[in-house]
This record gives structure tokens, sequence and C-alpha cells, in this order.
């Protein structure tokens, strides 16, 4: 497994039918992902559109992520942590002003994931939404109300996704304090043929 | 006011500090809004980037939508529906023959912003999840499963939103089966002098 350090990220491709697998080495961390069609990254995945198609908000095992263009970009094909977040943008300089005031500020997972995707000709505007795996956002049903809670990964959960087409991946290991309990950890992660 | 016809779109400019009012005549009705900022169409409204800052899913009268930039777009500042959504994408092609495989396939509010926005520079890969005015998408904040309910709204409920920048808006009345009940209708607005 290859290593994301503390508050950073990285991007990589990965051809169709390889599997992306995504460990929490301590537990209780969180890792941005954001994913866009390597042949076209105006294609890149949207939450409204898994929500509409998946039927879900809470995206686990089974759940494809869809792209804006309606298109299946990842399948979850195994997962032990069962909680992870596709309602929140990565944090940034502008959510550490506004959460974090008396805080230093960090470029964040945004910040992290502007730099790994400019060699890709992928621009700041055009991070979406990213599915935060590992992020524990319970909300109430009723009142609409969220909260960002300490992850309930264990060290050594994992997730795997399938590619569904040739992928340009984002992926980061978080910088912010709530969604990680206040502990800036790792993240490991692999890419495997998938035959 | 004017009228958007039913399965029908526009799009048009207004000035930072004026007044949309968007209304629903015959009630159960849907309208699918998206804003870019007039100056530079990159900026755009963010459902990630509003439900973190609002801390909620179930936008209403106080909260504000917030663009991808991390600035606020559009204040919410009456409504007498109370129940929206801003999960979901607009109905497109796609949308139509995966959940009405035996219907007539139509192209759906994407479509009808595509066509309306396209004089304004803006492409369909750009159209973000909408704010799905009087849209009723109940979740299961236990398991996370969501439903595409008939909306609650009546006959003549309204909701205006002040303009906090000069804006590009995208505004349908809806074209899909499930979002209002079965029935295609119109959608009255007004842009207003906020003065």
């Amino acid at each position: 497994m290859k290593r994301i350090e503390p508050r950073s990220g990285v991007a990589f491709t990965m051809e169709r039918g390889s599997i992306l697998t995504v460990c929490d080495p301590d537990g209780q961390q969180v890792s941005d992902l954001v994913a866009y069609n390597a042949m076209d990254a105006k294609e890149v995945i949207s939450n409204g559109r898994t929500f509409d198609y998946e039927e879900t908000i809470q995206i686990g095992r089974g759940n494809r992520l869809w792209s804006n263009r309606s298109n299946p970009m990842l399948t979850i094909t195994a997962d032990t942590a069962h909680r992870h977040d596709f309602l929140l943008t990565p944090c940034s300089e502008q959510t550490f002003r506004h959460f974090y005031p008396d805080k230093p500020v960090h470029r964040g997972c945004f910040g992290n994931l502007a730099e790994a995707l400019e060699p890709f000709g992928i621009m700041p505007d055009s991070i979406p939404t990213a599915f935060n795996i590992f992020m524990n956002v319970p909300v109430d049903g009723e009142s609409g109300l969220l909260a960002v809670k300490p992850p309930t990964s264990r060290a050594g959960d994992k997730i795997e996704f399938r590619a569904e087409m040739d992928l340009i991946i984002g992926l980061t290991a978080c910088s912010a304090y709530d969604s990680n309990g206040g502990t800036f950890k790792p993240i490991d992660y692999s890419v495997t043929s998938g035959a």
C-alpha cells in the first residue's frame, strides 16, 4: 500500500476494471475522494446523480458513484466501515476560517486536491462535492440538521472500489478538526488489477 | 408575474440586491433553480458548500445558497412552503429512461436548463445539483433512504430569494412524474428591485 501523509493529498489514474482500496490504518480518519473521466475530465462524480440513482444518501457496499452525465464511475465492492458521507465539500481555507476562527488556517483537502489535480489540467472550480470515505455525518431526517462526528472507522477498516471507466482519482488524508475527531492521521491506498 | 409553461424552463439575469419570487400557482409543482455568478459562470451554486455552512439539508427561510467558491449567492427571505430539496439533480433523458422505462422520454429540466442557459455560454456539463423548489424528498436519517413524494406546496405558495451577487438564474417547471405527483403544471416568477 502507498501512504498519504496527514493533511495531504494525491492524484493518479486507474484503468477500467481495476480496484482501488482505501484503508484507514490508525482508525477515525477521513479520506476525500473525487473522480473524473480520464478521457474527458468534464465528466465528474456527482452526489446528486448518485442520490438519484441509488435512492439513498448512505452510500456503501453495492452502491455506485455516478457522474454528472449519468454514467457509473465507481462501484463499491467491499466495505468494512459502513459509514461514509457524500453531502459535504472538501475542507478549504474558507471552511477553516468559518468553522475554526481561532485555529491556524490550512488549505485543507480542497487545496491538496487542487494541487494534486493541476497536472491533469483540472482546475479548482471543477472540484465537486467529494465522496468522503469514513466521514460520519448523521442527518436528522425530520429537521434536516446534520452534524460532523468523529468517524466510526477502526484501525484497518477498508473500502474497495471498482473503476467502471478509465479514471483520474484525487484522494486525501483529511485536514479538518471535526471530521477526524481532532487528530490528523495518514491514509493508505492501493490500485490493483481487477483480473 | 411571468409564467413558465409546464415542462419548460427559462434563464435570466438578476442584479445583486434584487428579489426573485417563485410561486406555485396551482399547487404540487416543482421548480428547479440553478444560479451562476454573472461575471464568471464557473462560480455556481453548490449543495455541498450549502450543507456545510447551513449545517442542514432542509433549506428554507433564513438559509443561504452558497457557491463552489464559498460565497453566498442567494438568501431565502420568505417561504410559505417550508419543503424543498437540494439533494437531487434535474430530471433528464437518462433519468426518464431509468425511472420511467414505459413512458415517453422527455429531455426534462436538465434539457430545458441546458437550452435556456446556452445563450449565456453555460454548457450542460456545468449544470449542478439544482435547488429544487417545492420538491418533497424525505430522508430516513437512520438508513439514509430517500423517496420522491408529491410536493406539499399548495396553490399560491411562494418562496423569495435575495441575490447576494449579480447572477444568471436558470428556472424550470418540472417535467418528471414523481416529483409533482404525475401532473405537469406551470410555475410563476418575478424579479423585482430589492429597494
